[in-house]
């Protein structure tokens, strides 16, 4: 039986999470489960709860699938966080593929745990992947031998089904795509930075400038920490 | 300040809940809850735990949105559970948009409130919503006047994309169509019955049979309790 191993944390957001789940949970002869470092409830970027079945002790040893979601407000603290970090670290080195979606691929950076592979992350904060040794592709989701990672938020959909794929096969993927209509359509065609409108993404950019700094900061502080930079 | 009313009910699909969720929590100005007839923790198709915060008796007279997830498990015993029909045909008749994805809208159709409207749903079920004399549109969202209807599951992100345009304009949309990187390049195209592999569509249906069949009837009690059939 597949081990699936979720991180889940604070402001975490829930598509990231759920959009994933939502294949890998249908796998078949899997058990996919939710930890944390402790067992209080985590409250993530809706205000939901969720509560970890496994704390970082309690976590199997060896998983086949590590998987972290992202939400920039949660993933910046949670980068500087050494049991955290101590964690990703030790389950990754061992687990059959260690992914993520958004910004959780800084975490995995973070931990050292994508030096030398090719990834994606979340389209603002992408050009810190560089920081941690890995080369950033910017696509939808990147295969880098057992690496698999997704860009923002949504792409977590794509990442799922990908990931079916590969531990499955392409008709359990694709009978999971056509239980869950996944047949998007997008009212609009503004889920990319270099196609939604410049003062949308601008916007944004300027909004979020705090964050994006204080990221940065614990990105270079993580990177030094592993004696990249 | 927008007043949104979420169904949420056991077996419940996740994503249907949190991919509308995801753009609705975001509008600015609103104040967006979930709601189920106690205050029980309500386990959901994935197993998660979700925490009404009102009941039938506390929410609100008034809604602007109501909305009802899908997931076909849960939507069948909720067809048929007088307390939640009479709570959706209440709020429904005030609320100024009523709203559901996947088979959301089959307890949207027993509560007697898309008589005359053009909607749509899941694909193994949508040609029940004739019996509650609605019109079926095979489209991703449709919009009839107040009443806004997804298909199934992951139409929850074209729909809450959707209705974020209609509450608060393009631009506003647009800007969390980016901010959740909301760009789908799903790996294959089956997401839709038409163009699956026969075999899978038809696997589908043949492992769901009973559960289609239950389905079934308990729509046509719900439109017979109308006086529809």
């Amino acid at each position: 039986m597949l081990q699936i191993g979720m991180l889940i944390y604070p402001s975490m957001f829930d598509i990231d999470l759920i959009g994933p789940q939502t294949f890998l949970s249908r796998l078949g002869d899997a058990e996919v489960f939710h930890v944390w470092k402790d067992r209080a409830p985590v409250v993530s970027d809706l205000g939901l709860a969720y509560q970890a079945r496994h704390d970082f002790a309690s976590c199997p040893e060896n998983l086949d699938i590590l998987f972290v979601p992202g939400g920039l407000k949660g993933t910046i603290p949670a980068m500087r966080d050494p049991a955290v970090i101590a964690f990703l670290a030790d389950r990754g080195a061992r687990a059959k593929y260690v992914t993520s979606v958004c910004t959780g691929s800084l975490l995995l950076g973070a931990a050292g745990l994508l030096d030398g592979y090719r990834v994606t992350s979340y389209w603002m904060v992408r050009d810190l992947l560089p920081l941690f040794g890995a080369e950033l592709v910017k696509e939808r989701v990147v295969i880098d031998r057992n690496r698999i990672t997704g860009g923002g938020a949504t792409a977590g959909l794509d990442f799922g089904l990908t990931l079916a794929s590969v531990l499955r096969g392409e008709d359990h993927a694709k009978t999971l795509q056509l239980l869950v209509e996944y047949d998007p359509q997008p009212p609009f065609d503004a889920g990319a930075p270099e196609r939604a409108p410049s003062s949308v993404a601008a916007g944004i950019r300027q909004r979020r400038a705090d964050e994006l700094q204080a990221a940065r900061e614990a990105a270079t502080a993580a990177a030094r920490a592993l004696g990249k930079v």
